[in-house]
């Protein structure tokens, strides 16, 4: 990428996430200083980027910037500087976003309508932007969601408690959020699709790589009827600091983390440390004393996590929303102000009774798996709420509707 | 039992054991008020006993006294009072010791030196008495007892941890306590005799009453290797109430109890609920939340209990023993004024290295399971400390001993 005409915010952040680092707090701070354009402007401007640095440089100096007032990041490394410089050089953002348009994706940036804006608690390792697929909002859909986490080689035990919690969780309205790894994950991930529910998975690569490769048709499925969410740019692979870092994304975008099974020093606890640093829950669900894959819970446990044995002891935790709970009191927003799309199926919605998604989808003549993430976005927004496998109107809503047909 | 002579203090309580049901705060309030002899004289006072009751009185009225200055406990229920005389009437104190005594036992009351003094945090719930079996020092042991208490109908995950649980807490000189029921209490008690440890059991019925029947020979294990206790007079059967009641012992008797399978709402629960409120530690040993064995405990790790997973995470709670904790900075008493029996299996232990305890009853002379009290009490005392299956002394003990040997 050359630096030619001013840059667009997005066009910028999208070159930046294959610049930086996802969590890279060094970078937030000069994006929070110069901004996103300014930051990309500057790296890539030719007295810094082909004076400066010579790939001899690179491999030679371990230095830092700071004593001479010419240099562009005062306080920050050489080498970093030079790393930067040279992927910034070499992104083709508009690319990038070509690539994911043709996956039917999109890319999300801080100010955007869709950005939940409670990834802002990563202060300066907030994600740059996001790269998603899938039919759902992402800010609607995190407003109401958990994550479940846990260990990839997990025991029949944990596989069968991620799959019930996720499918209960869905039952309830809640959105179900993991990593789309083996064994707990994947369980979450498959026990919320099971009931016809909303989950995410946050990815720690490009959200056209299909990782781990035995999870393709799940994280394939999960774009259909959820949202598949990653910092990193189209074709990009994940590495251990990536996982790790990845998991403070899971842990700001949820309400809560459950960790279901972790050994001693697992990665799994990196979500549940950033969830309690974040101010959101942290709950672990027992098992055996006898299994080293519930030691890492157990760690937990006997720190400030809340254990929970079922879907209603996370609910009534994370539920407990304060300002954030519009379905404890109706909806937030006027029906008129809802997005064309999820007005027209909340027209959809019958007055009586819970209908299915099938039977709303069928009424809207949309597909089911966008009726679906409409209707997390409704309930989320306080006008529908989920019972057993139906939908149905709030109370509110349905005074609202009653009181613009003109009835009592 | 007529009221002549003056009342010695411990046949009247030995008396009133046989009258009032265990934990009777009402009762308690009147021998706070009239001292136990003072109490007893008015229940057997012709007066009351003769002219105010009568078996009519008893069958008819559910009124209380209170209203006449002629009565002898206003306030407390006239049935209640006449139900004390009845019982109080038929007491044979003197046999009831003398039964005790011809088993080897005795009867402790407050004052004694080998009355457990926490056991005063009851209030007016304290135990009148306590009869007991065993060659121990019940104040001594109590000081580093823990309750290890469970569900009867345990499963193999339960009755597995609690042996190994007591085996190890026995291993680092811990005394095991509990309730000598089926299931996790018998799996506690065998844990620590087979470490060749200490137990306690606490009975809810006479300490001459095997009960359950198939604990026979348990229970009369515990009263040689160690101490059986309970409130109740010789002969006395246990009640659902008395259990309930006995758990209470338990709890004030440990620094901190145990819960390692119960189901909701099972009376192991009440041990710990009773732990909580007598500001002793509660803990509790997760397992899998598929089993409704553990789900008592899981209530219990939801609110103030702490999650435990082995011995060492045990004694790190209870171990903190501030101002009781003598084994931590040496001996509290002089060796001078330590009781000859135990004095003299002091001078059994050799200066270095562990001993097993059978190699210092021999030297000493005395019974392995008489030697094995001494050395609990001596532990507690902060004489001497075990190491794996031996005894050795203190630092503190040896600089006290080489003193008196003129050693440096």
């Amino acid at each position: 990428m050359t630096s030619t005409a001013p840059m667009d915010e997005r066009l910028a952040r999208a070159a930046l996430t294959r610049t930086v680092e996802p969590g890279d707090e060094h970078a937030g701070r000069w994006i929070r200083h110069y901004g996103a354009t300014g930051f990309l402007e500057r790296l890539l401007r030719p007295d810094t980027a082909n004076s400066t640095f010579t790939s001899t440089d690179l491999s030679a100096s371990t230095g830092s910037f700071g004593s001479s007032g010419e240099e562009a990041f005062p306080g920050t490394g050489r080498r970093r500087v030079a790393s930067w410089q040279l992927r910034a050089t070499a992104a083709e953002p508009a690319r990038d976003l070509d690539t994911v348009h043709a996956l039917g994706g999109r890319f999300l940036i801080p100010g955007d309508t869709e950005w939940p804006r409670q990834l802002d608690d990563l202060g300066d390792a907030r994600p740059l932007g996001l790269w998603l697929r899938g039919p759902a909002d992402l800010r609607t859909w995190a407003l109401r969601s958990v994550a479940l986490v846990g260990a990839r080689a997990c025991t029949p035990y944990g596989a069968h408690l991620a799959t019930g919690l996720a499918t209960d969780l869905a039952r309830k309205g809640w959105v179900v959020v993991s990593g789309a790894a083996y064994g707990i994950d994947g369980a979450a991930h498959r026990g919320a699709l099971a009931a016809g529910g909303a989950t995410v998975a946050v990815l720690a690569c490009g959200i056209d790589v299909p990782y781990p490769r035995g999870h393709d048709r799940l994280i394939r499925r999960v774009a259909e009827q959820g949202l598949v969410v990653g910092e990193l740019p189209p074709g990009s692979h994940p590495t251990p600091s990536r996982f790790i870092l990845r998991n403070r994304v899971i842990a700001a975008l949820t309400r809560g983390t459950v960790v279901v099974e972790a050994r001693h020093r697992s990665g799994s606890l990196s979500t549940a440390r950033a969830a309690t640093r974040l101010g959101r829950h942290t709950m672990g669900v027992p098992g055996p004393v006898t299994s080293a894959l519930s030691a890492g819970v157990h760690e937990l446990l006997r720190g400030d996590a809340t254990l929970v044995t079922d879907a209603e002891e996370i609910v009534e935790l994370v539920g407990d929303m304060g300002q954030l709970a519009p379905a404890r009191r109706g909806p937030v927003l006027p029906r008129d102000l809802l997005a064309p799309a999820a007005a027209h199926v909340l027209e959809a919605v019958p007055a009586r009774g819970p209908t299915p998604t099938t039977a709303i989808a069928r009424r809207a003549g949309t597909h089911p798996d966008e009726t679906l993430a409409k209707l997390y976005e409704l309930h989320s927004l306080g006008f529908v709420e989920r019972h057993g496998e139906g939908w149905r109107l709030t109370n509110t809503a349905t005074q609202a509707s009653n009181a613009r047909r003109g009835g009592t």
